[in-house]
């Protein structure tokens, strides 16, 4: 009976570990985030190129990325920033010339956080941009 | 003369190994993959969603995009493929229905791995999908 008992929290506690290692970021031993990025929901704010289209990089990473971040919380895992340099395809205009993507563990959690901040979040989008964004929500394969 | 040998090549010691930890992957004790993402170049493949537009995301997981990563070589640091679920903007339909990206660290090697492989991929396209691809390729700011 102890014996089961035992085994029984054994098995809840590889259990747990397993899951928590799935979901969760870890810290390596040099303090270097590991994210296990599957099973993850992104949100990618994609800003399409066009003539007469102008993003301010430094304003976006040093002002509007963290601002929205720090309204997510701990859903939130990690976010990132890419700058758009070309087309992959000869002779084709750039698609998108920043792109800014939230990691977060849920999407509901995301659009509860985002809801009551949206005004403020559009508010700050003439400080860097012109165009408007693309928004795709996707969820992390591989 | 000796001791400022050493000091030179104790200062180019500690200047490539700076480097070659901004740059390359590394691994954890636990060897999950600690990559280094930024200042590294994403080739992301985009595959635009609209009616009638279909995508096979089993066969592009385990054949299209293991084939085309086997082409990369040592320039390949990892990849990722993602499945759109939704846009991010209430009744707008979904911007793209999948995502393929290649994190690379230069992108004239990756060019150079793809040249003589297009065709190969370009004909591995109806297998797994009837839309055609945006390609961004863009520098991790973040």
């Amino acid at each position: 009976m102890k014996g089961t008992l035992i085994a029984s929290l054994l098995f809840l506690t590889a259990f747990s570990a397993a899951f928590s290692q799935a979901k969760q970021p870890r810290q390596s031993a040099e303090s270097n985030p590991v994210v296990v990025e599957k099973g993850l929901i992104k949100v990618s704010i994609m800003y399409p190129y066009a003539e007469g289209k102008t993003f301010n990089m430094e304003y976006y990473e040093t002002k509007h990325m963290p601002m929205v971040a720090g309204f997510l919380g701990s859903n939130l895992v990690k976010y990132t920033i890419e700058k758009g340099l070309a087309s992959g395809i000869p002779n084709q205009p750039l698609p998108f010339m920043a792109i800014g993507t939230f990691y977060v563990k849920n999407i509901s959690d995301y659009q509860a956080a985002i809801g009551p901040n949206r005004d403020a979040i559009r508010a700050d989008f003439p400080n860097y941009t012109n165009t408007t964004p693309v928004i795709l929500v996707s969820e992390v394969v591989k």
